[in-house]
């Protein structure tokens, strides 16, 4: 494979562009991948608006699948023309981090998140994959490639949010906001049990998706405090769990001050684009007594959490793609970012096509 | 409260009738129900034929709903009229055990089951209900009593059986039998995240019901070996859980053999009528070292579970109520024991109502 | 049993004595225990300072054991005469928190912390017991009272902060403030297998005991920043877990800030004396998404938890006898509480004999 | 590096010989390891008797420590000349097993056991490490070969069993025999806060190691039934975790019957030298409703976890030399296994130096 392709790549803060680039060759233990479809994540807008520092250049990117164009000479277990997907996070699986179970922490913080943060992404017209055995994940069959890209980070996070928060059966959930991530959130939260799921939103459209998936009272939050809501819902007794899928300080504290004592908060928003601490109320903290758990996550990464999220999608038991509520060509890929940057025409997710 | 009430009675070893008893006084932590529905469970029959030694003039039954007719003087927290149900365990919540979370082996190897196994059952006009404050669970007025009977036992084990086998996001899970508490185990893998769910059964009547409730794939285990049949459906690979609801060697030992390395084997079926021990055959055993794990339970009791089981039916994820294929007035239990015993008319769950 | 009997009791903010208060008559799920031993809580000192809000003419006293001087009509499984021990939190050991487990948030948050929150505490020559079939904990015929009296909060919380932190065998794991609560945190830590424990202390005697009870490695934090030091000692890596035992805004961050990716903070320090949030720093927090899980909660309640505490001091393993600094006999409980209040003397733990 | 290198052969089932080999060459994610120290494992025993099929001509051992002698072309982090150790199990840590965890299933049923089963073990002058990266663990500089060389299958395995025995602070937990790895279990069981450990062993020797590394009691199984010795040591109640740890059907069965409602039996006995299926007798296995747990597994792999055994060590926290029983130079390793075969001597573990 030699030759050039275009890329989707950030030339500077506020600034993308398509660009050519050489198509890179596989080393060792990678595989290069012929793109066929990506999503565009709102991660990708904090990028390009400076939330997160990267080098001018630098392709944008990190959900996409496609097909095995090349493999590494130690990569075994594949075949060239191979359809297959690769999660957000690219985990090398040998290291300490990684031996431990947080793969997303790949050689410390963050670590796993290496399309875009570290090199370039995925939404270009061939990508490389670190520790291709690890991380290629056959897409079945059965599944379509527009289905399948959604386990590259969406349902992989969303899903992630409701395991962390410890959901034993009947609980109560609360998922405060319903983008692309939380509505994965309220599947995960379906899937693992919750008796009663509670959506944070305000957004007609989102509205809608969140009962299809599974919400069974919504609470809008232009029409009174949600923690307020929340604790009327449930008698003034409060949820056992609930899930951040926004980023913001204010449903951060939400999520806290909504949870009855033993209750867990699961953050899956990301905290970047605001300097200031997070902070935790203490009442609401229980005095830092009231048997109140914290967890956060990062987008788990490794192809047998893919396999797994692809049997949800074969058997039927998700079905993501309503979330696709716009379709773009990579040729048009900039006016597909622009709009997710504003957050235009109530897009939840844009599909690129290659 | 005094007079007499009617019961369903056990005679002798095979022999059983409506009996007059005394309508008993609730002691300081009791309360005194008055049942409206109760469900006869196959564990009733197994006593009958006397595979459990219980005294001759026991009241048979241990899934009853009903409303509170007497409150013991230091019940607080409930009123008389109140409709609830009670598990069929019914735990002291205060010894070792059950501060340890084994509710069900209250003071001792299974314990906490009392009606019928320790004390009177509760198919009877009136029950006592002992640690009445842990063990009355109030019915939601949204939620009917031929719906919230199913807590007391099917739901409560067959789920029990589904958390037991350990699911992961997206694993395959196999359960063995679809009677009524196989099928709550097939409710519960589907309700846990289970991505496959394989269901080994051969009444046409019951895979329906399988169907109905997430099974994916039917294991006729009449047509050929299950676990040859399991194995083959999974590319030779096995199931990540398995869930025994039957209670014979044989699907015990297929239960073991059909889980790959890692996988857990769910024990709900109850292994009292053979008195032969059980075999871990040592190649599926993985020579003692498969990292396989063996979990054993009994119906978890307690009204904050129930509570929980009542808002999985009130939002609508289950819904138990397909299950009841016949349904008699309390008059004609014996009737309806009789079809139990001999499984006639492809019978699942008689309701008997009062 | 009647008549009166001393107690040590809160008359208002920043005052208490001595008062005679009727000797109280058990329920019928109470005991009444002849007090022998009890330990003054840095607790009480808070609540005598107005921390906690309490009635004027509370008893003082949650650390206490003694004899059964009479057991209430339902109180089955106990004698009069019997030495008991009661852990500090009493909970009804029914209600739907105890039931998940979170004994201590019994009927909501805090509440099963009962003694001089909510009724006459322990520092007395009688007490109440709750519950008491779940709450009396009879003491081993070769455990000291003086031994066993630190079961009642100082092991259950302290451990409970180890076993909080997730120590996975040979992690490190940093115990900040070496109080007698935070001593334990250090027992904990070496019990649930740390592999190396960095304590947080700057007093000489309090750096002693944490060394004999399993530090390795002491931060001193008057002299440099702790965070830094332990960055040093840990190659620039940070801890595995983190056991905030103090309750200060500043030691709960460097808790946070000195864990890896991946790592818990386990709170057990009382935050409720400066009103002001906590702050989680953002980079620290891993932006939300650094897998890190903070954890609280309040010293588990309940018999069986003392019986296994009690069981590791008399097979020699936990030896807490070493944190009695001071004694007294309750005639002298006034001066006792003083030296607490001022931390005179170096005072860690002061033992009340009656 | 070429040339020939001794090493420790079988050669057919009962027959052993040092052979000359060539210096075998790493492949890219490989290294090759100078050795400096072993120690012989009973499962080489096992092997040579023919109780695992291996190929003659394979090289025997998996208990082995050295330096880094070269690096494959991938293989990143490491240099030569470093000291390091290398698990008995190299997992690939890439397929799904181990991404699931379960490194030492890796590609299959007991797959990550390759030294000696699918390739030459390493008892001999080198030795090749797969994926080298996540298997190489650096030796300390403050631990000695002779003590390090532990943390490749006794400690790994025997603290796994008390990790599988889900040991809460203070419970009661019987070890099953007391060899190398019971030994270490007993260590395990120690470091993991069991209250009291109950060891069954009937060698003086091993007795006497036993106590030295946390045994509380011991049941000699030569003077009656250990399931009621360990009764009347309980008072009638049981032990909370069994870990049987020889690889005896009738240990197995007296580690289940010894267990009350509720508790765990941690299987590390390899039971693959007799063909019969081990036996779980009904009331011992609570008619499979005893919420008793069985859990199995085999030595797990990886650099993370050898680094904190390491810890361990280098803390003072466990010292496993003293189950150095003998010493040998390689040239004489053929005694030391006929030592080993035999249990002459009272023969713990053999140390062989190079």
């Amino acid at each position: 494979m030699s030759g050039t392709m275009n890329t989707f790549t950030m030339l500077d803060i506020g600034k993308t562009s398509i660009i050519e680039k050489p198509i890179p060759t596989p080393g060792a233990n990678e595989a290069l991948v012929k793109t066929t479809a990506s999503l565009i994540c709102t991660s990708d807008v904090h990028t390009v608006k400076g939330a997160l520092p990267v080098e001018n250049g630098r392709t944008l990117g990190h959900e996409s699948v496609g097909v095995i164009a090349a493999l590494g000479s130690a990569v075994t277990g594949f075949t060239e023309g191979q359809r297959v997907a690769v999660n957000a996070v690219t985990p090398c699986f040998e290291c300490s981090y990684c031996q431990r179970g947080f793969t997303s922490q790949c050689g410390g913080m963050l670590g796993g998140y290496k399309y875009t943060a570290q090199v370039d992404g995925n939404m270009a017209e061939y990508f490389l994959v670190p520790a291709a055995r690890a991380n290629l994940a056959p897409i079945p069959d059965d599944l379509a490639d527009e289905a399948a890209v959604y386990a590259c980070d969406m349902l992989s996070t969303g899903i992630m949010g409701a395991e962390h928060a410890q959901i034993s059966i009947g609980d109560t959930v609360v998922v405060f906001a319903q983008g692309a991530v939380g509505l994965c959130a309220t599947i995960g939260a379906k899937l693992l049990g919750a008796g009663r799921i509670i959506a944070v939103e305000s957004i007609p459209e989102r509205i809608e998706l969140s009962k299809r998936y599974g919400a069974d009272d919504i609470v809008d939050f232009t029409k009174g405090d949600p923690v307020e809501q929340i604790m009327d819902l449930t008698g003034g007794i409060g949820a056992d769990g609930a899930i951040e899928a926004l980023g913001f300080p204010q449903t951060f504290e939400a999520a806290l001050a909504c949870l009855k004592a033993g209750g867990t908060l699961s953050n899956i928003g990301y905290h970047g684009e605001n300097p200031a601490p997070l902070q935790l109320d203490l009442p609401a903290f229980g005095l830092g007594m009231g048997d109140k758990t914290i967890r956060t996550g990062l987008c788990p990464g490794g192809s047998d959490r893919m396999r797994r999220l692809f049997t949800l999608m074969s058997t039927g038991k998700v079905d993501p793609t309503p979330m696709t509520t716009h379709r773009f060509a990579f040729a048009d890929v900039e006016r597909a970012f622009e709009m997710m940057s504003n957050k235009e025409d109530h897009i939840v997710k844009p599909l690129i096509t290659y």
